[in-house]
């Protein structure tokens, strides 16, 4: 056995830190970032089991296994076969990492977005173990983004700025096209820079936009709409050497644009959430608290006598995850770090009318914030 | 309130003659079936909580709300801030269903896809539940599909089998192309062909068609090849004015081609693979176990001695989910029924040399099986 990758071992001693025994790792981004691999989001297990202390071991489907990166001795591999019960297995793995031998209370943190119907196998197996979702011990350490994911994310943003300056251009011709054509165009787009997948291309016009995840339907764009866009996708960075490389990041942006010259009123409006963004944006530094950006930037639409049309929370993390902590809400002291990534993304909906929403993806840096999109901020007028 | 919609009723009978007290829907195929309504894939909790006797309630982050379709009384809808707490709200939600006055045990089923987070969340919060998967309510139900299920996947089996005619007429010239770039081409045809959404495309050529769900990738196909090809996506019925019609169904077909004359080895393999498959077609009868299915499949391979390369079962139920009940792997003794609609999907599968898998969509008729899928399953010869 090799030495054990750093992230191996960031995970093990936080995992003592706060005295959890075993970590399961099954669906979602905690299992690529720490190995490399992605359990498909199909119903057959697959788990890494990681003792604090003792060899972790992949359970993964035995038509699976040849996807599984070379671990390096970072871990064993146990294929299973499709006439094997992997919850057995499972339970089997994580009693023998419990080396005080059948001791009660055996602690246990599984993937947040581990399947319900595996955890509930898994607590029948294991009756006296106590459970804690996993974030309590990766949320933290993946919040941090080191310079190879930052790169990834600063790769992803450029894709999508780039799609957004497309759509800025007036390059997707939105007059007259429906809001589903033109969500399937840029979604195109986002794979002809780059993205491996779109994750959603959200299209809002007119009073549809006040519906903030929108789903783009056979609504034609007119003149004088305006128009919420927000699209991202993953992007796999290109082969750089490092562990990694197979894994991709997130890109998230959203801008609005409006088709033909705007009513004053949604200029006012409009100012006063790129103020609102710019606010949040300055207030995203290392040592605040999550919810103070939450707070600056919600402060100047109240302030503007918005605040009631601003119905969701400021950001959310990104990386290997779309959503992922921190969450920039109301309320999370949790303290804001060099290195975390999140969006900044308020709007302003006025249900029947219209909405609006400026989001960029923001990094904390070691003096001051830095966006990682840079498409323009301001309310582009498309032609009509 | 209206008289609640019919699979309503359904679920409630079950529920009472299982002994379930209360349903929580989350992610996965069971709310879409339910309600038309499907959870974004993301951290904000979609749950609707539904008492065997009692009002069901659906909660939603408040900015989806606007995507939910009209229940039309069959359960009310109760949005939710960022700043709140819904698992908090979901807990009394359901003690609120509690009829007996906070008796212990009582009985919940939640989503077998829900997030562990969530399933922890409601565990810490109701701590003389008892909690079992929904799928032990709705996999039965779910499992047997209506006239309006089978058109959405006769309509999918319709589309992906256009993407196959193509491959096999060498419309997608596999040799010198990479893996990767057939695979996107696949992709690309099948939403061409009505799909709204890619769920995988598998290529896997010469010694990768041997990893059964291969990651396709920059290997240039060859002369000689042979070829698996697996793919399938979710497709949206138009709409025939019944309750489910934005609920897409899923499609999945394999086939394998070989790029110029095969060795005649290839030949004698497939000539098993071809027959397994028709034996597996043949046993799918109503009134057989699952498990007999794959039996038979399996025997034709066995029988000609290459039974150690078939590693994995013979099938999946196909609806919503890409995998569902009935799963047609050995000891599998739920009885199939009419309506009951799954993959069989032999393969023989030689490390280092290649692989070949044969896979229709098959639904259990009144008398005999019915192929959803007709494209011709010989093994084509491309050009080379």
């Amino acid at each position: 056995m090799t030495a054990a990758p750093p992230r191996f071992e960031q995970v093990r001693h936080r995992m003592r830190e706060i005295g959890v025994d075993v970590m399961l790792l099954s669906h979602g981004a905690d299992l690529p970032w720490l190995t490399g691999y992605r359990a498909m989001p199909l119903e057959r297990l697959t788990l890494l089991v990681l003792p604090a202390e003792g060899e972790p071991e992949l359970l993964v489907p035995a038509l699976e296994a040849a996807r599984v990166p070379d671990p390096h001795g970072a871990f064993s591999v146990r294929p299973w076969m499709d006439t094997e019960d992997p919850i057995e297995l499972a339970a089997t793995s994580i009693s023998r990492t419990d080396q005080a031998g059948g001791r009660s209370g055996l602690s246990v943190a599984i993937s947040d977005r581990a399947w319900a119907v595996s955890l509930l196998g898994l607590q029948h197996r294991l009756a006296t173990a106590t459970w804690s979702p996993v974030s309590v011990v990766t949320g933290p350490l993946r919040a941090r983004k080191d310079a190879h994911e930052l790169a990834a994310l600063r790769a992803a943003a450029a894709a999508a700025d780039r799609v957004a300056a497309q759509l800025q251009a007036g390059d997707l011709a939105l007059l007259g096209r429906s809001e589903a054509d033109v969500s399937a165009d840029i979604a195109r787009r986002l794979v002809a820079e780059g993205h491996q997948r779109v994750n959603f291309a959200i299209v809002g016009s007119g009073p549809n936009g006040a519906s903030p995840h929108h789903e783009p339907g056979p609504r034609t764009i007119a003149a004088g709409d305006v128009v919420v866009c927000d699209f991202g996708g993953t992007l796999a960075p290109a082969h750089d050497g490092a562990d990694h490389t197979g894994v991709g990041y997130c890109s998230d942006i959203t801008r609005t644009v409006v088709v033909g010259r705007p009513d004053p009123q949604i200029l006012d409006y409009y100012a006063v959430l790129h103020a609102a963004q710019q606010a949040g944006f300055e207030a995203a530094r290392a040592g605040v608290a999550a919810g103070d950006v939450d707070t600056a930037c919600r402060r100047v639409i109240a302030e503007a006598g918005l605040g009631q049309w601003f119905i969701h929370r400021t950001g959310h993390g990104i990386g290997i995850d779309e959503h992922e902590d921190p969450y920039i809400v109301a309320g999370n002291t949790d303290v804001l770090l060099q290195g975390h990534v999140f969006s900044i993304e308020p709007g302003i909906y006025l249900p029947g009318c219209f909405g609006m929403r400026l989001e960029d993806i923001v990094v904390v840096g070691p003096d001051s914030p830095e966006r990682l999109n840079t498409a323009d901020r301001r309310l582009v007028e498309l032609d009509a």
